[in-house]
This record gives structure tokens, sequence and C-alpha cells, in this order.
């Protein structure tokens, strides 16, 4: 199994359902890219069409692995090695599958999932027999497009809070950096 | 069980290990109080003896709360409401002590942590019968100085992934955000 991660900023909606594309968000990048080194995700693709964007991506990796940074901080760069910008989560795929000769299986996160498809256990387990590429799509705004969600191979639950703790009023507003991180670990953790 | 976090910034040490203190990360602390108020933590502690810092923690709370922040997203009051400056640890302690009329267990959390005296899966069964308050302590910059970890009540192992996925070559630098939120999953999560 090899573990691919993408952090969406297009098609994702507004809070009124609107289909936008979000801005980047620097410390998205470093967080993600951080958790994704420790858990052992190969690369993270940060996904949005607006050229300037995926151009700054590609600044801010500069900084911390060649350019200034790596000299203040060389863990960043070995976090920040693993991530590039990419135009759409299709021209991800595309990468992955150039990469390892296998399209990945694309496994959808989100914190108003409706209808999952696997448990997180089960999602533990079948990775861990899994011989291909596997693809995980966060979402930023207020989460990704429907049609994102709907077009994944495997929709995961939301996470949320041990029910037999007590009754759960449905608050679940984590922020990504907080949701990639849970869910590397969900799948990944000692 | 009545649970608590702290963010420390002082005691805290650099990367040469001497003791500093920390500055505030706006970030932090709106990322930690939705992981706080998601998995159902009561309060979260920003720990600072620097006062020009706890009223930087007090204006942005009252920013989020009452202030122009709560009509513009009010799932981000619910979780900056339960934000709270605290000069130290052990002040912190004495704030817990007056709400429950008990001294917390007093949790340690580090990505270094030598010698933990319980697993994360020991922990979330104890807590299940805990009936006490608990705090967790988190610390920023490279980690908590030696004396705070020491002085807690239980040593929680280093966040690291599965070693079953191959062998780690120890690189654990999560962001204290993301840490956090693994931590209350790995405690609370279902």
């Amino acid at each position: 199994m090899r573990m691919f991660l993408a952090l969406v900023h297009h098609p994702c909606v507004d809070r009124q359902g609107k289909v936008i594309t979000t801005a980047l968000t620097n410390v998205d990048v470093h967080d993600i890219g951080r958790s994704s080194r420790t858990y052992g995700a190969e690369r993270l693709f940060i996904v949005t069409p607006v050229t300037l964007q995926q151009k700054m991506v590609t600044e801010m990796v500069h900084h911390w692995t060649v350019g200034e940074g790596l000299t203040r901080n060389d863990r960043r760069a070995e976090a920040m090695r693993r991530v590039t910008a990419a135009p759409s989560v299709a021209a991800a795929c595309e990468v992955i599958t150039s990469l390892t000769g296998q399209a990945p299986l694309v496994v959808a996160t989100s914190a108003r999932m409706e209808g999952p498809d696997s448990t997180w256990a089960g999602m533990r387990e079948r990775l861990r027999h899994h011989d291909g590429p596997v693809l995980m799509l966060f979402g930023t705004g207020w989460g990704m497009a429907p049609e994102l969600v709907e077009g994944a191979d495997v929709c995961l639950p939301a996470i949320v809070r041990d029910p037999e703790l007590g009754p759960s009023d449905g608050y679940n507003h984590l922020s990504v950096r907080a949701a990639a991180a849970i869910a590397l670990d969900r799948l990944f953790g000692a």
C-alpha cells in the first residue's frame, strides 16, 4: 500500500452550499505535511485550479527544502519535500497512476458524511492488505462539493466522540489540520 | 470524569533544551479550542506567565464570543467560550480544584517521552472509570520543560505510527494542534 493525501481547495462549498474555490492556508500545508511525514504518506497534493496559488505552493516548498528555511529547520524540510500542487483531484490521480502503475483507491472524508460505506476500523484493516495506491481527500471551506465525495471509491464516517461518553450534541467542527491528523492516526497510528 | 486541557507556553524548551517562554499562536487556540469542544473537554487553559499574552487570549475569546466574531461564526464561539488564560499549570490546577472540589489528575504528553507510565489504551480505559477531574498538558516550542513532565501524575507515550507498517525512522514532528487532536481522539474518539 502506498498512501497519498489531497487537500482540496476546489470544488468545495461555502456555508450556504455554493461551490467555491478556497484560498491556500499556509498552516494547513505545514501541519498536514508534518502529519503525512509522521504517518508515512508519500505525497500531499494541494489541489487548486488557481495558477497563482499553485505557484505559491511551489514557492513555499522551495523555501523550506532548498531555500532559507532549510538551514533553519531540516525537519520541516522533510515534511515539505512531499508537498506538491495539483490543479484537480483527477490530475493528482494521474500523477499517482504514473508513479505507481495503478489508479488509486480514492477515499473521501467529511464532517457531514451521510451513508459512509466503511468504518474506520474496517478501512484500517483493509489498507493493511491493499496492494495498490490510496488517495485520501480532505476538504477545506465548509467541505468538499458533493460530487467529489460521491465520486470517491470509499466514504469514511465523520470523526466524532465516543457515544458511550454521553449523548453527542453533534458538534464536530474540527479544523482540517486536526481532522487530517486524526484520520491518519486512526488508519496508521500505533 | 471532567476533562481539562492546558496548552503550555512556559516552562518550555527551545531546540537546545534551554527553558523559554513561547509566544501565543492564534491558530493553536482556535484549533485546540475546536478539538476540545468536539471531544468534550470542559476548558482549555492557555498557560503563559506574560501578562500581555494573557490579555491577548482574553481579547481573542471576547472577539469570538461577544464581539464581532460571534455574528460571523457561532460554531467558533462555542469553541472559544471554553478558552481561558492561566499564569501557570499550578494556577490552572487551582481553578480546576475550585470548580470541581478535587485536584486534577495531571497527564503529560510529549513527542520525546522517555519512560511513559501508561499506554494510550490503558489511559482510555482508566478515564472511563475515573471520578475526578483530569488535566492534560501539551507543550509548545520544542516541548515542555522536563520538570513539568516529571511532575505529572501520568506520562503518555509519544504519538507514533504503527510499527507493523514498517520500521519507524523516528520522525514524529507533529504540530501541537495535530498532536492534541490525536490525543483527544485516542482517549475519547468513537
